[in-house]
């Protein structure tokens, strides 16, 4: 069985940024902390730690930390009945896309949170990229488009985001002035998410343009809104996240017919604990929209 | 040298989304898009590209891209003396913290894409992964808060971020109701950007505390504001970017004499044409605050 306390110091180094604040956490000395690590590493046979100004975990530290925290949200579970060995510091790691985490993931995980003590490691990852961390065992759920279960997991739909080609009013007047027709899509300038994103795609596929297009990627759910704003170019964006914006004028429909809803599903282990079913109940009876 | 249109249809396939519409914009068929792709992977001696239901650059193909992008700015000078050259879809590499993407970015240069109709292609990276990307060629500028010049490159100043603690008033009250005390922050849950943020780490150290501390990690600069407004912790936020819920009430300071300035340095590369050169004079112009 793996030495957990050799995970344990793993963990502390990259949480508290060093060492010797380590080894301070764990009333050890900073030469009894690197002991550890490099016992782990000797037995795995590659670094798992890269020794820079502030230590970070390499890949191989990586998928090591995300099973440490698995064992203690597991344990987590455990001390609900057996509370003398309650504590507190489990962290889940979760991929989720952008636009969820920059509306209304906060509002709707953020009670679970605060009863239940648990933390979470979020990172952002399309949907391809996070299902495949979560196959490899980097991640135990993913927030995302797919519906196609990963064996071994549930896959659950918790909700719809929808989309709508927006623009500042300046920008429409000087790249639409003649509405959106077909021959302006191929010199508006758009913004797009990143190289994965087809929102975009799509909404110029389904007025009928399929050919180029100059475009920003701008790989920031809020940066995104930043550029719409500054008129740098007209873009896919979830209505919820501008209602402001769009009731000031700031930003505009570009097409006022037009709206891409996009289903959220919600992936996780099986038997991974009680916490990911809590939260995924919680997901479930919210129903975002 | 270089045969250029391989790269262009390169370029096409990624921007569209595939061989068919790459060929569309080029006037050409699938099949001689396909084939110039496979020439230049014969040349390179490895993929460009992954061939998935839409087609993504492989590391090799970014590298490509990035020159290609790189030709085209200069192309793009070039077109200022000799207009019949003239073609707008130059797009430059950016590295760029996520903060600044977030807040005051689009404000600032806005106005210059807008004039110029300079495209951005904008990577978040924190500052050693943003100056290594850039040493290597793949972005052309970098935006962070290192000063150390990279060879070739020149640093200048643009300005400063202000940053608090903040929190929302319930969890000030559930975490902290004797105050900010050191006993306080080995159990109250913080909101950290990434592994390599510090920013919360120094405020603790500042405040006499270096030990360990339960913490989401959350990479999203809007995702860290919502998850501090639902009260699942306080973190290290950018002042300018949470004024209205500052004046709302709805984020409080966790220490109200404590600030944390971070520097912004811009990197660029010597002799990589006008269009950064100007977009430079922009932002020392403009002096963030």
């Amino acid at each position: 069985m793996i030495d957990y306390k050799l995970l344990h110091a793993l963990a502390l180094v990259v949480e508290c940024g060093g060492f010797e604040r380590a080894g301070e956490a764990l009333g050890l000395s900073q030469s009894a902390v690197s002991q550890r690590i490099k016992t782990l590493e000797v037995r795995l046979g590659q670094p798992v730690l890269a020794r820079q100004s502030v230590p970070r975990a390499t890949p191989a530290g990586q998928r090591l930390l995300n099973h440490y925290h698995q064992v203690r949200l597991l344990e987590r579970d455990l001390s609900d009945t057996l509370p003398a060995l309650a504590e507190s510091t489990a962290r889940v790691r979760i991929a989720i896309n952008a636009d969820s985490l920059a509306t209304w993931w906060g509002s709707v995980v953020g009670a679970f949170c605060r009863e239940s003590g648990l933390l979470m490691d979020l990172v952002i990852e399309d949907q391809d990229v996070g299902l495949r961390r979560m196959r490899e065992g980097d991640v135990a759920a993913c927030l995302c488009s797919s519906d196609q279960p990963i064996v071994g997991a549930r896959c659950v739909r918790v909700g719809t985001m929808r989309y709508r080609p927006l623009a500042s009013p300046d920008y429409m007047a000087s790249q639409f002035p003649s509405g959106v027709t077909v021959a302006a899509f191929g010199q508006a300038p758009a913004i797009v998410f990143g190289p994965n994103d087809q929102l975009q795609h799509r909404f110029m596929a389904d007025r009928g343009y399929t050919g180029p297009f100059p475009h920003h990627l701008c790989p920031s759910s809020e940066g995104f809104v930043r550029l719409a704003l500054a008129g740098m170019g007209y873009g896919m964006i979830p209505e919820s996240q501008v209602t402001s914006e769009l009731e000031a004028g700031a930003l505009v429909r570009v097409d006022p017919t037009y709206a891409l809803d996009v289903p959220l599903y919600w992936h996780y282990w099986r038997h991974s604990g009680d916490a990911l079913a809590q939260l995924t109940d919680r997901l479930q009876d919210t129903a975002i929209r």
